[in-house]
């Protein structure tokens, strides 16, 4: 408010440029997210009604809900009886989010909240999107991906008259005219954002401006959306508080450590129906990532190698009982190799060539770049797609490589995210906003801020009920005894 | 030969009543065999291409090969060049028949062997089948299964001019059709029997008692089969040498133990996306299987409860840490239930009632019996089919038990089977073969024989490449110390 | 009785050439028992008062006890104190024990037995003993290995009038000594033998033939002991009932997989403090004590490697993540090789002088030559005693090999034995007495017998509520179905 | 030097109350140090000789040794050869330290460097010892415990002509006696101090302020020290600069998770023989000690319950697979009771009143108050001492709980510490040592400082080549992609 809005003019850049900024940016991602890039592929793998669906572009659609409103645009307003099936069956994992609609309920924490909201389109968004609704908040809401959307989540609209431009097969075009529809609009302004990479907060920069003055605040939940939020915050651009719910250490653990340690099974059986028992493995890189899917291999009897560049991330993985290795020095033994490095040309050319015949190579890590996939686009090489998400890479000689999702994050491309995991997510998203939207003048400045460690507690408090985990309550002895609250928080921020 | 088989008679007992066999025997079948019935729902997850079919019967098709043959009965004859790319990488990991192949094909010891089988019709029997070719043999194939055939696998017909009468989906009359088929033809007569559940050998002793002079042995590989055979047996009715490969090492082993642990994760998620990590776990039965179950499921973060009817399997599961309870004690908080007795109705009604909101339950043992599915039938309770092989059960009250597979085996109809896996049962089953045709006159009587130990080490010698393993050999003075041959067996027959 | 016993001519063989068997003949033990050889050396972890003992000898001193009898003979009967509280201790984890005193002492069913026993007297021992005596016996009682008797235990002579004929470093004359005042007493004829290694049944059979007339069966509990009775047997010249407790099921599991996956860390850490993580470790042999090694070792982060001479155990190796290499292609470079195979000369001088600088060396299989440490006593290499239990052995380079236990048994030497697991061992003991004693006329002849399955489970049951596990009883409709008895037994004789 | 120290005033208190600090501030010690305070008792299980040493004081003793110096003070001077020996072995597993010595012994990087130190005297800390002198250091070492001390590696003075004055078994006076001996002698003046626990520190504080002129800077171990450390800062006190080694990464990750890992078996092992298998454990508090307990138990049978009071902990618990219950849930039933909190009175009488017989408890957290044991010096209750570390609390009714180390911690008093843990420490601690002596004027100001993250790193590249690990080298390319230096650090310093 008091300070001029000025980046108007500084974002008038080509946005063509923009859009291609995640992968320009030379920026180190160790972490994964669910959004990488609005045009990564995605394969849903709980979308179980598109392949009949019609090829007519739902922009060229007319359509009425049931209510008489067309205020909204998705691929088949008919599957919504199914969409609504699959939602109630997500809100069975996500009771977390329900116990907070119903704590929440009375106060109506975001009365008067209108977020426009830019995330991938699931069951669990869903979920999310009415409990901010059932807390008092108007929603308009896109999809932060071209092909994640759930068309049948999409199609009831969801309850409490949300707006949803979304469809599974957006063009680019269709992307950002989804995402202007939900900004634009006359009679309603925007005074939240909930964004996942930032693209939603981009348009709404460089489009309208004007539109800052009101919001209260950002919540920004990727890798990508959350940099570029750190260097709008150095360059002095920021003109709105925003929250990075990425860094909150619920999200952190979960997304990777425990998350990866789920999906690498699934998403390894579900393509190749490999048999883990006695296959050699090499894991490169032994972060939280691989760290969740080495526990998960060794667990199922696979003999993983691991190759780190940090001293002290090899020396976790010694005292783990794995062996320290140079990719070299295995890639001629190994059944399946896995990326998980945040870094770049990890697996080379050179090592495709050297690997033994049906080894699997895959990518847990960022991006698309870990495997140097490109160097495999040569005509000696033949292509053979022989199941949804795996290439045979045949070289002369008859050997092949089994490549899954081109070097696209597995567990994006053939897995499915526990529904759990997704809903510590968005409970610390809602939390995000209801403190965002409620904190009295001044406790938040232009910048970007973590969760409060406390928030990030009361995240996970909300989850124990899910387990019949009972806490242990401090008596007023010990609290002062450990110079602690009562109610927390318990650790210092910095605690992983 | 010398003896007289006079089964003809005794066995010409309706057939309508001799199929419902497995069902209506209260029979212990602790192991689990991939065939259960002929009639037994099965669901191939590596099956890609069945859903375009047409809906002609196969059997009123006019069907020729591109050599000219119409020695045949399959679904699509079109799919030829899929199937066979689908063996190809069956193959791959299969390199032990490959091996037997190669270090056979010179003497050919199946030379002159007219095989007709009944088993699985899928990419890796299709290995097994064209490995007999290559030692010599002929074959005449059918499917055991009515719902297991992948038609894709058996369009090709297979090299060596293999006729193949099986498809996806076969009635009943179709089934004892191709059976027939295989078994009558003019001027072949088949000299062994490779079975699988014991259909095969029931038709022929009942419709062609003559073709047992020429047999030299058969060959079973299932629970159902075996326990028909020792049947014959101990009536004194069994007129040829047979192999009982179910009881093998290699094959109880991998079957049992080592399969379950890599199928339980795979078909809980692949239907229900669960998230294992910190879930409490019911797991009913205590031998191979629940060994196999509960290794996994405690190695993902779940927190695992037995029940056990045996002291000894009890104190085998205190001692790996599972607490050992009565299912009553747990059934209100356990979130997934899973059966692998051999027993029936291990899961009441009355614990079905009991069960919390979204308790998982599934049947890893056998049959259909272990859960009390019937006693779900009832007026009160709403099914919902939510996925393929998932089913809402809906108590008045709202309450959801998700049940799998309508409580028929999970690992047959929701995850796959590691080819590793039926690479062993098929080398078994190949060695088996060479072993009967082969012997010496009087090695054999008319009985049934478990797979020399020797031939068990065998095989498991022939899969120790897959894993670059490196086998030990005695010394003479360790040899002799040991009191064993330098070469095997090395156990005596009882270990496991 | 019938059959006349004609051994007492047979057996007046050259005793010291008997004492020798079990280094003589070649045989196989692949199971580990605690009696290796009436002379092994045995460092009892728990024996605390020893070291300030006097050098006189028992045999020369003049005891008497507080009841004025003198009808034993111990080390130092002032430590009946301390001996009683050890026993109390043991007490407390040997409830199944204690559970069978009570649920026997009403029917004594021992009444009238007269039991003479050798077996290693220790505190556990003593609560055996003392269950015996409950139960109506009376008890005589010498040990079955010159270093292993706990002096404190037995100085209390134990309540019941129990003589007791042992000390810790007796003389092989004192050994014979003793075992012979147990049996040859005036007045008093044993009806009774229990037996740990075979030497006291050797010693009634050669000196007392008649006393064998009176007895009623024998329990053994050793391999050794078991295999000389398997001879006699097949020799035709055993002439009373035998049982052999060694093969039960619950003691095979105990005293290898489970024993041995607690006593590895312990022999390993009390010996050298050496840390598991990342040490990389050779194990050779897959079998029962194999198999608790290496999961032991793989769980606290060790590397494992695994020699294997018998095929199926080296595939179950590669199914439990471990690689099945020849000891030649580690042996520069592991940390620590532990033998594990029943067999001879395992670790050679040639693998010795490969192993690195000090890498360990220790042996849980058997007998003390699976390592060649005979090789090791040349001069060009020296030996120093680094610790009790620990020798460094030198090589001219300065190359130090950490030898424990100088190549003895690592768990009886430097490990203690979880009195649990003693309290199975025991109560297997006390059953076949109490079943040889009671056994009806022609139950038995003169063989060799194996525990009852149905005794099996018994014991197993006696020890579930130490763990509060709660088995399931079956239905009348689930036996029925099973083809069961409701309590048992529920598995074949040949399950493990 | 420019600014003048003034705190030999306030620091002019009575000494009584300075030692007594550790137990009277209520601070919170999340980490575990070695030095908990300068009399808490401790049992070296490495120490095999002191049994049998005569009761003179050193003190009233004339020593000199070979070199005709007495300027030490030792318990017996004759043990020196032992004492070689014992350094001989840990220099086996501390290969980082010689590998430093050789690295650094060509530039000296210690030269002119006169070093007081105060820590445990161990045979690890005379390979740290040796390695500064071996830099170009001199030393003057005293002991920073009355109980730790290993006689026999004072014995020999090391090598250097290191001055060292400790015995075990000082007395309060002979404590500080022996730390004054080291600071004050004539025509040698200390530059850099190495302290754990603070004593040192404090005495040259109260002592003789002057010498702070000299000191280029303190390096401290423990929390205790560094507690006070920063106090000091906070007080604007501390006039030199000080590095804090005791939050370094490795030192961390290895002191707590994977040291608790090893020790908390063989802490339980050594003491009560106790059987892990299916013992019910509850273990209060899930932070890295918790953590390492936890798995090790697990990993071998165990059934662990968790009790926390911080949510997010007791989320990772619910993750790893263990369930979160108050302590009051399972006291009644569990085996073991394990504190590793931090926190005071975590099992109070109540709790102890409601153990089941037999039930074990022990402290692996902090200091001797996470267990009430002050609550248990009650008339009704009969303590008995059954081994050394091992008391029997009897309750009237007979109950007993068995009381490990009087609730002191377990891993100090129970098991041993590996010498590779301790390599780490000592490597760090040398670094540290190197880095103040040689930073250039400035690059350090008057306050507490955490070692580099570069510093972190290269202590644990230091320690791979034990695990024969290989580290990956970064290209250009990636180095630049990631926006790191090709030599590290490559992590953020909060990372863990």
């Amino acid at each position: 408010p008091g300070k001029e809005c000025s980046w108007q003019i500084q974002f008038a850049d080509d946005m063509q440029e923009f859009t291609k900024f995640p992968t320009k940016t030379g920026r180190r991602s160790l972490s994964r997210s669910i959004s990488q890039s609005s045009t990564d592929s995605y394969s849903s793998a709980a979308s179980y009604t598109d392949s009949s669906d019609d090829e007519v572009s739902p922009r060229e659609k007319q359509q009425t809900n049931s209510k008489g409103s067309s205020n909204f645009c998705v691929k088949n307003i008919k599957q919504a009886e199914f969409g609504r099936r699959e939602i109630e069956i997500a809100e069975q994992d996500m009771s977390a989010l329900i116990s907070l609609r119903k704590r929440a309920q009375g106060e109506k924490p975001l009365a008067g909240a209108k977020i426009v909201g830019c995330t991938h389109i699931t069951a669990q968004t869903a979920v999310l999107i009415e409990t901010l609704c059932a807390l008092g908040a108007q929603c308009r809401w896109s999809a932060c991906n071209i092909y994640s959307t759930q068309n049948e989540v999409a199609a009831p609209r969801l309850k409490h008259g949300v707006a949803v431009f979304a469809w599974k097969g957006e063009s680019e075009d269709d992307f950002w005219w989804c995402i202007d529809r939900c900004v634009n609009m006359d009679g309603w302004q925007a005074n939240m954002i909930l964004d996942d990479g930032g693209d939603l907060t981009h348009w709404v920069y460089k489009k309208y401006p004007n539109v800052f003055k009101k919001i209260r605040g950002i919540v920004e939940e990727s890798v990508t959306g959350v940099h570029r939020l750190y260097q709008l915050s150095k360059a002095g651009k920021l003109c709105v508080p925003a929250m990075n719910v990425n860094d909150s250490v619920t999200k952190q653990k979960f997304d990777n450590l425990y998350c990866c340690r789920e999906s690498i099974l699934d998403g390894l059986k579900r393509t190749t129906d490999v048999m883990f028992g006695g296959k050699q493995v090499v894991v490169c890189g032994y972060g939280e990532v691989g760290k969740g899917c080495c526990a998960a291999l060794k667990a199922l009897g696979a003999i993983v190698y691991i190759t780190e560049i940090d001293p002290i991330c090899a020396l976790q993985a010694c005292m783990d009982g794995f062996r320290v290795v140079k990719l070299n020095e295995v890639i001629r033994q190994v059944d399946v190799v896995i990326t998980c490095t945040g870094n770049k040309n990890v697996v080379t050319r050179e090592h495709l060539d050297r690997m033994k015949n049906s080894c699997i190579v895959c990518n847990m890590g960022h991006s698309n770049t870990e495997i140097d996939v490109t160097s495999l686009r040569t005509p000696e090489l033949t292509w053979e797609r022989v199941r949804s998400q795996v290439d045979h890479v045949i070289w002369p000689d008859g050997k092949r490589v089994v490549l899954l999702a081109e070097g696209r994050l597995l567990n994006l491309s053939c897995s499915t995210v526990p529904t759990f995991v997704l809903s510590i997510t968005a409970t610390t998203q809602a939390l995000a906003l209801i403190e965002l939207y409620n904190a009295p003048e001044g406790r938040y400045k232009q910048d970007v801020y973590l969760l409060p460690k406390k928030m990030d507690e009361y995240v996970a408090s909300l989850h124990l009920p899910s387990f019949d985990a009972h806490l242990t309550e401090l008596t007023d002895d010990q609290a002062k005894y450990l110079g602690l609250n009562k109610n927390g928080p318990f650790k210092p921020n910095y605690y992983r």
